[in-house]
């Protein structure tokens, strides 16, 4: 090796030694005669030292280093005078007796510091000097500890960890494809695997009995902040075990996760019906790091003549612990926020439960200080609270409430980074109603199994068939999804039809995994991880970016290698394509 | 769980337990009154027994079940009367009490045993099903183990698994690219991975110091029995180090391999310098589990009026110990054997040492008993061998010769899969002359380094020049292959150059790398192993199909997903491409 050791490894016991570190110039300072360097690797910072005792050819060597310069210096272990105890190797420096230049740097385009000056576009050109930056860094090393554990604790369970393949077959459910032509076979293409849900499915049919895989998967979709066009899953799958089996393993897992790289215990998760998660907080993914459920009003407010409360199918509202304060212009900026085409809410309700006992709404005409008495006892509310109501649809009202709780969870500072509230989703629905196709779509896919009391209603109201399915939610994040699948070809070709396939459009994109259930498919069941979403959960970030060592950008670029880009013309003619722009 | 254990678990200990058990009928048999039925599962065989105690309805649902069934049983743990040694389940049986059939099975198209009837296309068409037997399934719970050892091995050497992105840029060099068309960047193209290289490279100027990871790569090529248009590599990249750390970590890293997995120890691993395998073994990745090395003969046999052996540049031979048995129609099959297109070799010249002392070749009329004695002399030949000779250009006369060497250890049987000889060859050329294009191409890849000291030769003996280049061999297979890299701007620059790329090229195609290597680029090297192949080693398959779960054929196709396909017009017209057959 070139080094004796890192720049992360040596203490107090190395005193003395002559030791050969390498890394790169962090800063220099310069304290009378003396020089003082701080050499950086990726374990650690050690400070290297500089003074009249030195050869003079290697200071003056030393006088042209600037940041960001790879060094090999050799010298002896000393004892600081001035210590830095908040780093591991802050008790000793190494004097410089062999000084050797490995590699020049250019002035970086922006500080290689934990908190730097590189706006986002920099950062992304250079991102090889933004993944130099600690928190960055650090990000990697958490997502490498994270795939170990996850590989350990599933491989100590019996899972198997079994490659499947990267060029498959496009099919039109779920979201749009990546596709790659072939060139072997001109006019196809191949589509990259928006998850390997059919090869898991698949082996078990081959009886691997446990499977799992840390695996890449794409979606050509357009990419919101939280998005990438590839990313990756836990993937895993298991054969005659039921769903309870499959939540406690899973639920181990993240238990472990936390134990062993936060020393974080999180007990036991709680369960929640979706319909119940849809009721109490307008979410299939609950953020229940702190309360503010919903309060549904109808029985109270109706027939009051108010006529926004008697029109609507919901009203709904919350309790803003503590804001009664709130003045006018700050609700009337709520309201605002609400108004915002993401949210489209038409109008907020408040009720403030004064300190000095009285109540006091925005709709004092139709209601009376008893009913506001009434509607305070049913939010449980308390002096010095604010009442937050929504009335309209169901579904849209809902929608617009989980954005208001989120909000005021947000300014209330009651979604902590360090606190993890993670839960189960239970029984979701089979199918969901897609405006735009006026028809049917799986709403976790097409291999999820109805529960079996609910497959007559696949007729009468599809709708309210529920699911043998199951989110992992942790602080209003869906963290992972999956279900009891389907494992006879009966059902399976009944979920097509109520799909709207055809029985030939089935045969002809599923036909391989309808067979292989007529050749002892055993009862099997899953569940797949968003591995990105979970490191970045683990490390307190709002976006998946930072533990992605090369993420793209919004448009589904790189703009470091600065791709996608045009090909040669000879690469589409072997391929038999053109563009068509 | 549905089972209370697997079909791999149960013994003697268990004797009198009720147990539940899940698994697929394996093969069923009546004696007498009582009927036998394996049942199989991923972890073992066990052996349930119905009889006159049975319930009747139970004995008339077993009655109708056939071979892959899938079914629930639930008894109790019986001592067998006669006992299967064999296998660890094999001194006791169930007896039934409870049979559920979980799932029927329609006749599998082949037998689901170790030796099966099936053939090769109807195998991949039910690949499912092949899965099933134990030869196949093996392979790929071999493949999970070495890779659990892989990432246990290099993750204890402070390697960091990160993960690179498998949408990047199409690039001129190597081999031809599987392209993806952007929707969001309409009219560009992104390109699948033939090896993460450059990323890695970035990592290592990121200050990451020890990077790995096993990943998918592709490669749009002509596919031949043993490659695959996606494989995997387990990639590998340090910072700091010589070529000397790099042997000895990755050297561990093969030992620890088979130490784990085979319980062998490897030993020190040989090195050579690639001069010397072209020269001993007409090849950069010899088969070293046998001897047979090639002896030149220029000196020995020149100069005697024979005009083959006096006009060719290289006249070469082995000998094959114990053949001077071989008729002349032996002989004359070998030479029709050399003289196919693959080889092409124009003639063989032998000479046999017969067991009475007396040498005779195939050229008596040029040379004399005493010239053949030095031959014999050359190759410490004796009595019983048999030496074979070729002779002409050099390059063409190795490439047969090392067809020749290793059709003879064939057939003497000196190849044997249970055996394993590694090595390192070392100081691969830098460059190679392509005949087609008439320019020289990277032997290894454009980031190799070439030996400072031959830098020189660039310009005027570019085919001499060495690079700090290195390859794994185990078998007469290439494992594995790495390099020290070029870590600076000018050689970069310089090195393409002599690719033949112009500086406006070089930057639009690797611009992003070479800036980073004006950062503070660390010196840095590694290696990749193909994952694949290494998994076909261990488990003594020539094909990598067999450790692949869902491989493709020889077209490039997934037989059983069928697969590529074509694809909508609407999803052409959203990527702007249309097909041109």
């Amino acid at each position: 090796m070139l080094r004796t050791h890192t720049c992360g490894e040596l203490n107090i016991s190395h005193l003395d030694q002559t030791v050969t570190l390498c890394g790169w110039v962090q800063k220099s300072r310069d304290l009378g005669g003396t020089t003082f360097i701080d050499v950086r690797d990726r374990y650690g910072l050690t400070q290297i030292l500089l003074n009249t005792d030195t050869d003079a050819a290697v200071r003056d060597k030393a006088r042209g280093m600037g940041r960001e310069f790879v060094i090999r210096v050799t010298g002896k272990v000393l004892e600081r005078t001035s210590k830095n105890l908040k780093i591991p190797t802050g008790e000793i420096e190494v004097a410089v007796e062999e000084l050797e230049i490995l590699n020049e740097s250019k002035i970086p385009p922006f500080l290689i510091e934990d908190d730097t000056d590189g706006g986002e576009e920099l950062r992304a050109k250079y991102r090889y000097l933004d993944l130099r930056r600690n928190p960055i860094r650090n990000n990697l090393v958490l997502r490498h500890k994270l795939a170990q554990e996850v590989r350990r604790y599933l491989s100590d369970l019996d899972f198997m960890e079994v490659e499947t393949p990267v060029l498959i077959k496009s099919t039109p459910e779920g979201a749009r494809d990546f596709v790659v032509p072939s060139r072997m076979n001109q006019g196809e293409f191949y589509a990259l695997p928006q998850s390997p849900q059919t090869f898991k499915q698949l082996l078990m049919v081959s009886g691997f009995d446990r499977y799992f895989q840390i695996v890449k998967c794409f979606r050509d979709e357009d990419l919101r902040a939280d998005r990438q066009p590839e990313f990756t899953q836990v993937d895993c799958e298991l054969s005659f075990v039921t769903q309870e089996d499959i939540l406690n393993i899973f639920e181990g897992l993240i238990r472990h996760l936390f134990k062993t790289t936060k020393g974080i215990d999180l007990g036991d998760f709680p369960r929640m019906q979706y319909a119940d998660a849809m009721r109490l907080y307008g979410s299939d993914k609950p953020d229940r790091r702190f309360g503010m459920e919903f309060v549904e009003l109808n029985d109270i407010v109706k027939g009051k003549n108010f006529g926004i409360f008697d029109s609507a199918e919901l009203v709904v509202g919350i309790n803003a612990k503590g804001c009664a304060s709130y003045t006018r212009k700050q609700i009337d900026e709520l309201t605002e926020w609400l108004k915002r085409p993401q949210i489209g809410a038409t109008g907020l309700i408040y009720c403030r439960y004064n300190e000095d006992g009285t109540l006091k709404s925005s709709v004092d005409k139709f209601y009376s200080e008893d009913d506001l008495t009434n509607w305070a006892a049913a939010f449980g509310a308390e002096k010095g609270d604010l009442i937050l109501i929504l009335a309209g649809n169901t579904n849209k009202v809902r929608k617009q409430m989980n954005e208001l709780r989120l909000e005021m969870g947000s300014r209330l500072g009651l979604r902590n980074k360090d606190e993890f509230a993670p839960m189960w989703v239970l029984d979701f629905p089979l199918l969901e109603w897609d405006e735009e196709t006026e028809r049917y779509h799986a709403m976790h896919h097409p291999f999820t199994s109805p529960k079996p009391e609910d497959i007559p209603m696949l007729d009468t109201a599809p709708g309210d068939v529920r699911a043998n399915a199951y989110d992992l939610v942790i602080n209003g994040s869906e963290i992972g999804g999956g279900s009891i699948r389907i494992h006879d070809r009966e059902t399976q070709s009944l979920m097509f039809k109520h799909l709207g396939f055809s029985p030939e459009e089935a045969q002809k994109q599923f036909g391989f995994l309808m067979d292989a259930f007529e050749y002892g498919a055993p009862p099997h069941g899953g569940l797949a991880l968003g591995f990105d979403r979970l490191c970045s959960i683990f490390a307190g970030l709002d976006s998946i970016r930072d533990v992605i060592a090369f993420p793209k950008n919004n448009s589904g670029r790189d703009v470091m290698i600065d791709s996608p880009s045009t090909i040669a013309q000879a690469q589409m003619d072997e391929l038999k394509i053109k563009t068509t722009i």
